[in-house]
């Protein structure tokens, strides 16, 4: 692929339009293009690998986590949607329908999954009989598509990839259970393996997945202050088993309804660490989803190249031995400074430099991407110096950005003040707020901000609602979103 | 899930009515069921762990040949199909449209991809410039849809998933050499990990994809004589290269139109397997997809149990640390001998059976699926003695599929003769055939039987056409095909 085209521009300073910044890094980056269909993207190598790294990551801990893997039509009957009033009313003015298929018209149209509880909800009616096959534990990967008004690549595009859990439960208990692990599985990836810190917490009813109960979410903070959901958790209660007539004999041998969960995240991810990690120099990958860890530049003069090469390969055997996802360009007619920019603005963690001196001093340079270090390491000990580098980074990455988080989470009592705070302010909001749709509504409208979650560990309680000053009762957390 | 529904009806056998034998299966060792969506399946987690195994395998193949995995959208514009007169005559009687969404009327309809070669060709013109950004080699993991009138699970249906890898190059000579390597990739995946013996060749004009200049597949006998093609790799020439505008400059600094392929495999293999191992039984899962391998089933009197259910769970850790895909099954509520037959037709490779006496004397019995053979080993020795077996009974797999494979291959001169083979054998026809439409046509009008393909390694040549007796242009392999 084309390594130049990426350079024609360059990418406009975060300071100056963040919004600019970000598609500016991710075509440079070749992570996507835009494709013919409005809204929808075509995810290029380096932005797909970076879904494919996340994917083994998490597939791996809903397999730990007793679940398996299934696959489900990508067509929903139109009178699915219907079974469930607060379902349809929150996706239908979303839903794309297939009306005709091989030249003929079709006699129910049939709308493309924006999430898949019905379908689910119809399949497990007939799969469920007893309590002996509960919990039933399914995942699926998937696309899906949701008719979007605006679009941004990654954070909200018409079809998207993700992955939805869909779990069926004999009580209450189990089915919440099942909810909050879930959100701690998604938790400990966000942060343990993106980098990313996130406010967990419950949504207010407004916000809340069309058809829950209860909704959960993790909510980060991008580099502008804006939030972006980065996981969801729901407890559906008995909602969907009403609608779908999924019963179980209990042991007793009496009919009961399940109780069941639906969980997901997305490509949006993707988005995420860009606007969480990013700088004016490009993207800056964490380590752990990175396609490519470490970069390997041989550098030096023409006669000393042929020896240089021969160790750079060498080294690089040892690397991937290792597992570490490494690649080598030794290309001749690119100078070095060329490639060092190239490099950075892909945002690979590590930049292996290698010259003829450091060979004679039996070692090379590691540059960090996130921290712009040098280091001169051994090259005897190269592979666990490259590992111990990685972690740092990963460590480096997930610090500075709780850094930035906890410098941009303010504290406002009224409405008034959270307005003046905007002038000046970017980022999280945290407030009092009485309980009633019509303050949620009233905030929005003035601010623009939304309720992110009501966070299970806010930084203090408030007292009183910040637009009607009764009573709180929640402390929220408001932002802009994605 | 339910272990029990499975068990309510009988396995019809196979000599008794194949077709329905097949259905049996499936829906009871729980693979699949049917979707409200007509000719869209559910693929449940036993049969979608079985393309979740196959997917590893053929990824790792295609990045050790230098392919790289994206995301194209499902959406592809109506007019796109226009641009290559073949590809659109071939596909558009399959197509599902999307006409409207988010309440609106589309003002051009949108396709749901059927393949993608079209929006691939639309990206690539844009993506490629020079020689410098050839070969470009992209492969997608992707669901596809077209609108089949009959439709079997598995073997066809309305949507299924498959990888299709896009291919761009310089010249002919590097996009036949790709093709070429695609088709050996199948064919090794298809021989070495599902144990499936098959015919490579090429396929005849008639039966081409639509839109290229040459197709190669390999096909694979099912147990009732029918073919299933396993795999195809297409070289396209610059046929979409035209279409789409994918142009490079060369090395002289000269405009030339790229020459592409385009390959694929999809879950009609797990169709495949089944039809080609399986038995009265039920499934017999090629060890190196099956979900699970080795299922362990403690036995004795309840005295026991403590003890040997003890020294299951231990061995259990044993097996998995070894890389082996092992379950228990301890349920005392249960009989062994249920337990044995539910797992036979599941297909396990491997029973474990391990009892109180089996304890005293260190060691278990291992029974192999597809032999029925019964082994004690010492339980020192156990890990290496079940990667021995599961070795085994692939290779016992292959052996007999590929025994019934050249048993119910023959050869026939004339159509007539054809015919009245068609009334006492099963299986493939290697026939001369003078290379007109109108001959093969006539062969299908009178048998049913399609040319599969041309085979780069035919057990004779034959000199004569069985239609029209004029001279053999080739000589090719016939059969009623799924």
């Amino acid at each position: 692929m084309s390594k130049d085209k990426g350079f024609v521009t360059e990418i406009t300073p975060q300071s100056e339009d963040f919004s600019r910044w970000y598609i500016d890094v991710i075509k440079k980056a070749e992570l996507m293009d835009y494709s013919p269909v409005r809204g929808c993207i075509v995810f290029r190598p380096d932005g797909y690998e970076l879904w494919e790294n996340m994917q083994k990551e998490l597939d791996q801990r809903f397999k730990d986590t007793g679940h398996r893997n299934a696959y489900f039509p990508l067509f929903i009957p139109e009178s699915f949607f219907n079974k469930e009033k607060e379902h349809v009313e929150g996706f239908n003015p979303e839903l794309p329908f297939v009306t005709e298929a091989g030249g003929e018209q079709l006699e129910e149209k049939l709308a493309i999954r924006p999430t898949s509880e019905t379908m689910f909800g119809h399949m497990y009616a007939k799969w469920i009989n007893s309590y002996r096959d509960l919990p039933l534990l399914i995942n699926q990967w998937a696309n899906v598509v949701r008719w979007e008004k605006r679009t941004l690549p990654f954070l909200r595009t018409s079809e998207f990839l993700w992955q939805e859990g869909h779990t069926a439960h004999e009580d209450e208990t189990d089915a919440r259970k099942e909810t909050m692990q879930m959100l701690d599985v998604y938790t400990d990836f966000v942060q343990n393996v993106l980098a990313i810190p996130v406010i967990k917490g419950q949504k207010t009813p407004s916000e809340r997945f069309a058809g829950a109960v209860d909704t959960f979410s993790i909510e980060a903070m991008m580099k502008d202050g804006r939030a972006v959901q980065a996981g969801t958790s729901h407890y559906l209660g008995t909602k969907f088993a009403v609608a779908f007539d999924i019963k179980y004999l209990d042991r007793e041998n009496t009919q009961q309804f399940c109780h069941t969960t639906s969980w997901g995240v997305s490509t949006r991810l993707i988005g995420a660490l860009i606007m969480v990690h990013g700088d004016d120099r490009g993207l800056v990958l964490p380590p752990k989803v990175a396609a490519t860890q470490v970069v390997m530049i041989p550098i030096g003069p023409p006669k000393t190249r042929e020896v240089v090469i021969g160790k750079t390969d060498e080294l690089f055997a040892q690397l991937k031995a290792a597992g570490i996802r490494v690649r080598v360009d030794d290309r001749a007619d690119v100078s070095p400074g060329w490639k060092f920019n190239e490099y950075e603005m892909r945002g690979i963690p590590i930049r292996l430099e290698l010259g003829p001196r450091d060979l004679e001093n039996g070692q090379c340079v590691l540059v960090s991407r996130v921290s712009g270090e040098k280091k001169s390491v051994s090259l005897d000990n190269l592979v666990a110096e490259v590992q111990s580098l990685l972690a740092q980074i990963h460590d480096d990455m997930f610090a500075r950005a709780l850094a930035f988080q906890q410098e941009n989470f303010f504290s406002v009592d009224t409405l008034d003040e959270y307005k003046a705070a905007m002038d000046e302010k970017r980022g999280f909001a945290l407030a009092g707020w009485c309980g009633s749709e019509a303050c949620e509504k009233q905030v929005k409208e003035e601010t623009g901000a939304t309720s992110r979650n009501i966070p299970f560990e806010p930084a203090e309680q408030k007292s009183k609602c910040l637009v009607c000053g009764d009573d709180a009762a929640h402390t929220v957390v408001f932002a802009r979103a994605y």
